[in-house]
């Protein structure tokens, strides 16, 4: 099972494939339709159950989902190690924008059922299929050509985006794995236009960002 | 006075403008080269002092330093009433690495020397410039022209952009202020290719990342 905070997300299971057990709620007239029972409790229940600071309206209890892994899409998400819940929330919304509808992690990849990763998704972990593998196999029979990012990759305004890709993110700390760094057949940077002389690179989820803009411009 | 934590950060004050009080450190070998009074201290002293789950190596102390507004560059940033630590900091950083010199605050936007912002921006704010003012003030008399994100507004795959601009971010709440509004020039927005029929809009510092990496494109 796995918790779900918050009206605003509740009100889009009943549209996904994830099943409500029961509703824990501090208003119940304020939830939509649903087939869960529902309980009424008082703000002071709710902090106890909440990993919320701030806890808010409801909590749902859900039935966990085993993904299965779809065909492989023209444009994946391949996610090698993200140990952040917040990246993986974040990057789960960004998906969810571009329409990206399938993300693959590695087994080591933080569990997207953590309920920071459900609060930092918004709701959009109802709509992009994540799934767990193994991902030097999968990368090595995957027949979309697999891109990673590294400062001495094509520059992203002038590359050329093949029509089938798997976008390869790796660890927050420590890049991909060199494994997986071995299966790549392109990679790609963004221009730093600062003057800072340090390494410190942008954060992962907002290089996904920036270079998905890029991929989906028209 | 406020509060730098861990060796990374400490290390890029010296060549920044921000002076260093003190420092205490449960290491002192590993700094660098400071002029700085040291202090030798314990982890469990280190764990009272720091604002963080997992305190790094050493912090220091700094004095706070009163920004003044430079003279307009030819990009900006300007957010109103952005509440989010790690939002702010997030945006000093994207900030850094596209070499934006200046970002202009509304004065009710989270300060800038809290603790969360200053590790977010990872070191980037001692390289960008941050000013808190009366933004309607500001934007009226600025000779940049004034852009705003709106789901209306021009898709930025086609906008073209001024030479001399402010990019406008409200907060993540609510948007920008009606008086805020009512100065912007222009207005961009990002297309969403998701079939989500949800409201939710993209992070405000991933919008301006994925914003800002279209605008930097050559």
């Amino acid at each position: 099972m796995f918790l779900v905070e918050g009206n605003k997300i509740i009100n889009e299971l009943p549209d996904s494939k994830f099943k409500i057990k029961e509703i824990f709620s501090t208003d119940p007239q304020k939830l939509g339709r649903t087939e869960a029972p529902v309980t009424h409790i008082s703000e002071n229940e709710l902090k106890k159950i909440s990993f919320l600071q701030h806890p808010k309206d409801s909590v749902a209890v859900c039935y966990i989902n085993e993904e299965e892994r779809l065909a492989d899409k023209n444009l994946q998400l391949v996610l090698d190690g993200i140990q952040d819940p917040g990246n993986l929330g974040t990057i789960i919304r960004l998906a969810d924008w571009f329409g990206i509808e399938q993300i693959i992690c590695s087994e080591d990849t933080v569990d997207f059922y953590n309920p920071k990763v459900i609060m930092a998704s918004m709701g959009s972990f109802t709509r992009v299929n994540i799934v767990y593998t193994n991902l030097v196999e999968y990368l090595s029979k995957s027949e979309n050509v697999n891109i990673g990012t590294d400062m001495d990759g094509e520059n992203i305004y002038s590359f050329e985006k093949p029509e089938k890709l798997n976008l390869i993110l790796g660890n927050e700390g420590n890049g991909m794995r060199p494994e997986t760094e071995k299966l790549l057949q392109k990679s790609v940077m963004i221009p730093r236009f600062g003057k800072s002389q340090s390494t410190e690179s942008l954060n992962v989820s907002m290089a996904a960002g920036i270079i998905l803009g890029q991929f989906f411009r028209v």
